[in-house]
């Protein structure tokens, strides 16, 4: 990139926003340099995690929600994090459709993450990505996530605010307690809620946050409705974003969340750089021998990784 | 555990078993010790991975795949992958109601692990609880996940057969497309195939193969209708589990599989072992400064990350 390429995505131009993007995502040296030229101007933007599962139509509520920050005339940056298996990669249909919905508006920047091979990888590259959208002057940053598990804390792990999409009959019971990701919520939204089921399903979550016991003055997450096709609902859960924000801001909270999220990420980049600095040291013969013994029962893996470490 | 756990565990004593289950999911020295006891006599159960969203109902499949296990006579072990969040862990409704369902057999041996906080935690716990199965002679170790996305492919990695379940009109599309886990798959089952959708869900797939381009005697997986809450279909499935073993014992492919396995696993206790070294050898006062450090924009996590390393 050109030496002016900080200033240009302090300027928020798409193409040296891409660029810088596409470099984190891809790791190793060109994304530490980027990172430590731009992590002073990071702190700005307000982070958002969105997830739930597939066909809740968490993707519409996003680009909705990006909408209305739009009309009052914040930049919005999305990133949507692909679970598409590690053996194949490439952007989802629904991406280009949103593509199609949002693009042409320079205030909204949309990137597509697919997951990666390595463990933390993925989680790595998003954390990355979200510093590159904030040191490049979007003031919401969304990180749309699919699924249940691991994937999903670690990437709350990189939001101040975090919301979980429902969607009412799509299962025999509510897919956000099932999968335990009730914890992670700041918001409950049952989108498609002009279904028969919404109803159940607001009762149901409601219920569930009733059995949690609660300290005083912690925050309980609003039970929301929205019809992500039509708009409706999206103004309040707007409003409650703010909400959430105002109370990160009360009693050093905010301070409390950006150091965890801080603690996250070291141990993160730590782990990840000893098994590259493992990788490089080891003989790659004496790997593959250790695997033939482990697969041949000759060795158990406690012990073939002992070997290796010495 | 007394001195003859050993033999007590490979006779299948299910007290016994649940201990070093127990054991291999806290992790530390006496999984260590318990995994260097009995990895020898590991490697003769058939290992089925069965993945697929909440409410597709996989457990249910599950359960009668291990009842059509059980009247051939052999013992079936279950690992309930719980994606629960980290923050709370336990057991869920389903699986009491499961427990109710083949309880009473001592032919059948069930456990949920829960999602552990660390990276690579559950994978590996997983994996250990397999091997304690396979080692107590159980000849079907089924390992259940629920999700998308990474957790299921280091789960598919601990399968010899892994199974993609669906069911139709959950959703504007295909799960198992849409999260990208269609690669994993060695069997696709159409769970709930009374439904209405379920030929068009069971077309939808067949044409994603299609898609794909596959190399001569490659094995192609099979889309299957099955009806788990009637037990319809699977004597089929179980077929197929038999033709894909099948399968891989021809042209040492069981071998390959052995040896990706072994490799994966090795290079997640490697990353583990280093991880839990450099905390030893860290100082706490240390780590929490540079956190400061990081979350006040003074340090990148990289150079911070560096400093640690040293």
């Amino acid at each position: 990139m050109n030496s002016d390429w900080l200033e240009r995505l302090r300027a928020g131009e798409p193409r040296v926003v891409a660029r810088a993007i596409s470099a984190v995502e891809r790791g190793g040296a060109d994304a530490r340099t980027i990172i430590t030229a731009l992590f002073r101007f990071t702190g700005r933007a307000h982070i958002l995690g969105v997830t739930g599962a597939p066909g809740t139509g968490k993707s519409t509520l996003v680009n909705e929600i990006a909408k209305h920050y739009r009309r009052r005339g914040h930049r919005v940056g999305i990133v949507a994090v692909d679970p598409t298996s590690p053996f194949s990669g490439g952007a989802l249909l629904g991406d280009r459709l949103r593509m199609q919905d949002l693009s042409g508006d320079g205030g909204v920047f949309i990137r597509s993450m697919a997951t990666r091979g390595s463990l933390g990888g993925l989680a790595a590259a998003t954390a990355d990505a979200v510093k590159v959208l904030d040191a490049a002057g979007f003031a919401i940053v969304l990180i749309e996530t699919v699924g249940a598990g691991q994937n999903e804390v670690d990437i709350a792990r990189n939001a101040h605010t975090t919301l979980v999409v429902e969607a009412p009959g799509m299962g025999d019971d509510i897919q956000a307690i099932k999968a335990g990701i009730m914890e992670i919520a700041d918001l409950l939204i049952v989108n498609k809620a002009d279904h028969d089921a919404a109803n159940a399903t607001m009762a149901a979550l409601e219920m569930n946050l009733n059995l949690k016991p609660k300290l005083e003055n912690d925050w309980r997450p609003p039970v929301l409705k929205t019809i992500a096709t039509t708009g409706e609902g999206v103004a309040t859960v707007v409003e409650w974003i703010g909400k959430h924000r105002a109370y990160l801001e009360t009693n050093r909270r905010l301070e409390t969340r950006e150091r965890a999220r801080a603690r996250a990420e070291l141990e993160l980049v730590v782990q990840r750089e000893l098994m590259a600095r493992l990788r490089r040291g080891l003989n790659g013969t004496r790997i593959e021998a250790l695997v033939e013994q482990i697969a041949a029962r000759q060795v158990d893996v406690y012990t073939a990784a002992e070997k290796l470490l010495g």
